[in-house]
């Protein structure tokens, strides 16, 4: 029996800034991932996205990042791991005082931005992340590019993980995504989009830009949520996965 | 047996501002308020403060405030019971979290500035407050001026509550604290001061500006830190209280 | 000749939060308000919108409001008159660089949200924000409230004032808006909207809740941005007022 | 006739949070660089820090930094030219309101933290902050790193440069300061400092770590001003430049 985890960023608004589709996003998706305060969301929103997660049955995680708002935490920011640490402890904690006080346990964390590229490449941020999710609760999920350092880490800290795969995003040859610069970074024909999520969830292997494939983990697939088009792209993958017998459900118990 | 319990405001200082003399402080007090990064304090300075805490054993508690950096928390900002709430349930969680990696509860919850005083006079703030704190934690203490809405709110949340009394500051006829912009707001003559407290320890009455005598409740003491000052004055009440037989500890357990 | 000028607020989305329809607006619109980063917008989106207006022949002002991005400015914060003065220097300041920059001369500034509610009735603010507008350059034009008290500050200053009316606000005996809490408080038939504002264009009067006509100033109207309706009503004033043979256009030079 | 400039960075408080003695290291210096509110300084500071630098005869220049309170500016965030252009012309203009309404010409601009050790090396951010200054008034007055690139891009548009030393920075044979990370990197010795001041102030040579001599250009010598121990170091330079027959005034008119 195959299985697969939906993910979304959601709750990125901010006051009155509104920002995604995240009530029509909601009905498609397994696991939300709630901005935290720092490059998005806020308390009110943070308390509603909670609530919203709730009522569809799909689970919560932390989506932290730098404290940024003007850049939306897209920007690298030149940090300590320490500062890195203790800010992830912070916007995790703050988002799990939400889930408790409406009795559910919060599910999973996966960096946002600028903090989840590093969190791949670098194995110092990684791990000042992955400790920050094992202080706070060693039985939550670490989400983190598949096979990245970010995974690595998780793994040393005998964190559960999910290894993260795109559908719109092309691989190269070590496994990495092709940096957004390049003009075949994207993949614009949701047909193959759909052809890539099922090579790689099924057969645990994805063709890169050079034609080879090479193998895979895909624990679960991330889903933009800032248009109606990306919605409805959800929801058919949602339904192609579906028709395909892979069973589309959160990776919590 | 009479005890009373010396609380102070710590962990003020932001990034590269440094604010208070808090490594002298902890030696002086039973109780530590540290704020939570909305009008004061970051997720570096708030870990660093309670190992500080820790180190000294003092309890700790949070110190939630308005998001107002730039006027640290002392200007009322027009909101909601429910925007209030939901960034108390934020703030007090984010603390939390540090409490928790290191191994220690959370002892107490004390809001800060304009919102401490709102609270004072404002049930639906003051229930707000109290609501938050509940949802996070009932064992946690809820800290407000001696006999306000605060404390009201508290007990009808059936929350263990701290009256706050100030050893600087003069009394009106209603309990309330003259208002600092009245000529004799403040007491200047630190002997009077330590008069005072011990006054509201040991008889549980204060003299007010009219001269007359009223009850009032002195589960803690606030204890000011912006100055080496106000740490000596610290230090010498403390002193004075123990000469005099009053148990100087924490209200926690 | 009868002439009205046509304003709105633009430049009000901030980093990547987007807000309102400011391409399609400025067709329409005879004067721009832009924020100045401290409620909304930031130097990118001023140096952007400012552009956008000049594209469009549209008369640039500032849009100076309270420093509070959470609450987009609509809140009132308790502060002295010495930081509200002192806060529209520096917001309208910062703007004439990018006008100055493109070589166009700043128009007019209008306070926003809770600091446009709270001039329209309090003199001290109303004076404080004058005084700024005035020592930046005395020839930019104040906009108000019509008949307000921050008006009646402008005049004090001898700067030139704009009156502002709202096409979809209902107004009271005393010429001032029926609070937004009250039931009819808004104007929701567009028809009526247009028939009001042709009223106080042309005949300088209102009919208020109570049904009595008082005058009052119109120089200027106050379309709203934020959806593609509010755009498509602004529009269609427009072409009404012409085709009354009332003449559209900005109130500089 | 031998002159040299001596300039420090003040206004750095913000709100509550007070940073530096500038009250009286103002006495001292001949230019004061005032923070913009962007990295540190708010606009009631730089109110302030205006007129007192007024009171003193101490030129006045805007000191724009990164928008990162918590980091104090002082680390690199990644972004585009564009937005750093935008974000100093944004900034100095907010600081030429109050000197403008005070009545003084602003004299000139120095970028602050990793803003100034990016532009010293990386030609685009240096081009993007001349550039902002040209556009906003190309008589001002460019401080960087002596012989950097942020000197080269001030040349490239005509503004008058002023090649900044320092006293307790040791320099590497190629003219770049020694990282801070190295263990030589900081001159704790006060003679020496003095000494290496005078030799490049007089000499035009400084004697770098490899112990060779190489040209340097000093139009100006900054000083620190947030300890009594640095202000005093000050005091001590300026007298000893001026027995040394060295006029100390500023680069302005």
């Amino acid at each position: 029996m195959v299985t697969v985890d939906l993910n979304s960023d959601v709750g990125e608004s901010f006051g009155a800034f509104k920002v995604g589709e995240d009530r029509e996003l909601m009905k498609h998706i397994t696991s939300a991932n709630i901005a935290c305060g720092y490059h998005a969301g806020d308390h009110n929103i943070m308390a509603e996205t909670v609530k919203l997660a709730i009522e569809h049955g799909v689970k919560i995680g932390a989506h932290p990042g730098f404290a940024d708002l003007i850049g939306f935490g897209r920007r690298a920011i030149e940090t300590s791991k320490e500062d890195i640490f203790h800010s992830v402890v912070y916007q995790i904690n703050a988002l799990r005082g939400f889930c408790q006080m409406n009795g559910v346990k919060m599910n999973h964390v996966k960096p946002h931005g600028a903090l989840y590229n590093q969190a791949a490449i670098n194995p110092e941020i990684a791990e000042a992340i992955a400790k920050a999710v094992f202080v706070t609760d060693p039985t939550l999920i670490l989400y983190g590019l598949s096979g990245s350092a970010l995974i690595k880490a998780g793994k040393k800290y005998r964190l559960t993980v999910a290894n993260e795969v795109f559908a719109d995003r092309t691989y190269q040859i070590d496994g990495t995504l092709t940096p957004r610069r390049e003009p075949n970074a994207l993949i614009h024909d949701s047909q193959i989009a759909v052809e890539q999520v099922l090579l790689m969830v099924q057969e645990k292997v994805v063709k890169t830009v050079d034609g080879t494939f090479i193998p895979i983990e895909a624990d679960t697939v991330c889903l933009h949520g800032d248009s109606k088009d990306a919605v409805r792209f959800g929801m058919d993958l949602r339904v192609r996965l579906e028709r395909e017998g892979i069973i589309v459900r959160s990776l919590g118990n």
